[in-house]
């Protein structure tokens, strides 16, 4: 098992904070932004007296305020297609499990979230890896691409779409090009969703729900982000196949339930909250316009434009990102500050990739992104005058 | 994978109620007693703006409380020597994965937790088992039964004391047998404590953990019986071998993070809930005297006199007790009433075992659980007079 690239300098970072150094995390997508004051008063407002067990599936009246959230997306799904798991890590765990067998292969894109790696280790399923390419702000590649990777081992994709860790939302064509394939050679599309909320360039992101290969696909979706609520751990596993539904409920039932706490926050946090998922996305935007613009004002730093989520992948004029992002916990301090990066070697499977280049969260106030900007340019001159 | 035993009969017990008829739970282990009251003061006074992730091994404020129980238990474990998941259901998958590879051998007793067979397939493990009989009210088997199954493939013994589904409690002189066989083989042992509190024969529960082979030894661990919180998916996995332990992180790393407010209720729950405690124990304690002594009244049925947990293992006199408990759902009404019980076949693996026991859990008020004896009574003289 690989470490999460996300937290594994975690131990550096505590050892900063223990000697009074202010740490700037940019390192994870732990949003800043308030849960909806709903969720929270749902607990604050509970007369349960005994804590219990919940159905495998989560409760029917959770499903159903989700149902109304896919509706109103323009997507048609029923309760009874809704699995509720332990965040959107478990709801790819139980996917994987349930849709591929040990020794089957999952094409994914690199760089990709580093977890869906430990994930695909647990399940005993291959990765095979299309890259896509910083120079085209990691478009989706062409199909040949994929067609050169694909054996007959090979039983699904996996898209993450806006994408973590590049910010990348695939466009409606490039959905089709997807659907093509996966409809060719009969995979299945396992499309992680739980950014759907945070795209920025006007058009609504296309879902693998809308693309008319019902028996192929399965979403990855999660509250987490979408509310600022990812301590709650509830995610869930969309699919219209009643297969694959049966097959991860029997992994479910062995767990019992998911969490019942973050299923009453989830519950209250669906529905009333547009004016709060406005506010959150404006909040967010305005935060892309100024991040990426610094970033790319610094020199040697070279930053797509993401059009989703609240991740970038950037390269910077250092030859090992990684011991830059060591570097900066351990030694670098600026009127005692330092920032913590992820190094974006981890989201790639080919090694080599990516060595220069680091993955940002701009989940911080515009106050402290301008500081940790200051930082990074501090930091990246005195690091290359060593 | 197959179904959970105890909860792939639910979809008839859902129809029964469609109908209208109450159905009384015995079927799982769903306690009724109240959550300790701090535990849901601590949600009803929630000040957090941001529900977010926690770290991937738990608060250290939870592992201190965790440490302090265990300190009170004679037992010394440090914070650092506890991780905290999902409940005991993903310890107890964390823990298979971390301590052995695919193809490797884990033996377990039957009759055994019906989910610790889906994670050891969830894991790719190979399940050896061990049978206990009801003749001798499930005691541990003598050690020549373990050495049997040992093979160079076998890398662990899973035991749960006091045992999930028979109540049994494995005495000092049994732990010390086990410690032996674990040993001599070089092997892991995991040791499902989670009954831990609720003992009725006096003497406290031998803990793995004070075996003296800390290297060998993985505990799970589960606040969800002790404090009647099951819903709230607080576990842990307890183990001193320090290469277990940063293994098992790999993979709470990947996950992200246990239910950030189950935790929160888990530490308000375990100082000064000592006179709850007591309570409960004295509850159970009631509940078992009177449930199994009425069992035994039943003309054929007989049941062992559990010493721990709150579950028996009972025999009926049927020839299919699943047939006899599906039956009970679709068939069988007394004044509009009827039961739901665990077929027990499913916590065996021999096929052919246990065909004639049902698993019965007494976590229902006294005054339930004689009408529950009532009602079993009369289904079992119908169905044999069919």
């Amino acid at each position: 098992m690989p470490s999460s690239p996300i937290r594994k300098l975690a131990p550096l970072a505590q050892a900063a904070k223990a000697q009074g150094v202010k740490v700037y995390h940019l390192n994870i997508g732990q949003p800043d932004l308030p849960t909806p004051e709903k969720g929270l008063e749902a607990l604050r407002h509970i007369t349960r007296k005994t804590l219990e067990y919940s159905p495998s599936d989560g409760y029917l009246s959770l499903r159903e305020k989700f149902s109304g959230y896919y509706r109103q997306k323009g997507l048609d799904v029923s309760p009874e297609e809704i699995i509720v798991t332990a965040g959107g890590s478990e709801a790819i765990l139980l996917t994987f499990m349930a849709c591929l067998d040990p020794g089957d292969q999952v094409i994914m894109l690199e760089p990709g979230y580093a977890n869906y790696i430990s994930f695909s280790q647990t399940a005993g399923i291959e990765v095979c890896t299309v890259t896509s390419n910083i120079e085209d702000g990691f478009a989706l590649p062409g199909i040949e691409a994929f067609e050169k990777v694909i054996t007959p081992r090979t039983k699904a994709i996996l898209l993450c779409n806006p994408s973590n860790p590049t910010g990348y939302v695939y466009s409606a064509g490039e959905m089709e090009k997807i659907r093509d394939i996966v409809r060719k050679y009969d995979l299945f599309l396992v499309c992680d969703e739980v950014y759907r909320e945070f795209v920025y360039n006007g058009e609504p992101c296309t879902s693998a729900l809308s693309l008319g290969i019902d028996e192929h696909v399965v979403v990855i979706d999660s509250v987490s982000k979408r509310y600022s609520e990812c301590g709650i751990r509830i995610g869930m596993v969309v699919t219209r196949n009643k297969a694959v539904h049966d097959t991860v409920m029997k992994f479910c039932q062995a767990r019992l339930s998911p969490p019942l706490l973050g299923q009453i926050v989830a519950e209250a946090s669906i529905e009333g909250v547009e004016d709060y998922l406005k506010a959150c996305h404006a909040e967010y935007k305005a935060r892309r316009d100024f991040f990426i613009d610094g970033l790319n004002r610094i020199p040697g730093v070279v930053s797509p434009m993401p059009q989703g989520a609240f991740y970038t992948v950037a390269s910077l004029p250092v030859e090992d990102a990684e011991d830059f992002c060591r570097w900066c916990l351990t030694d670098f301090r600026l009127d005692g500050e330092t920032l913590m990066m992820a190094p974006a070697a981890g989201f790639y499977s080919t090694p080599g990739l990516g060595k220069n280049q680091v993955r940002m969260a701009y989940v911080l106030k515009i106050e402290d992104l301008r500081r940790c900007l200051r930082l990074l340019e501090e930091a990246l001159k005195q690091y290359n005058n060593r």
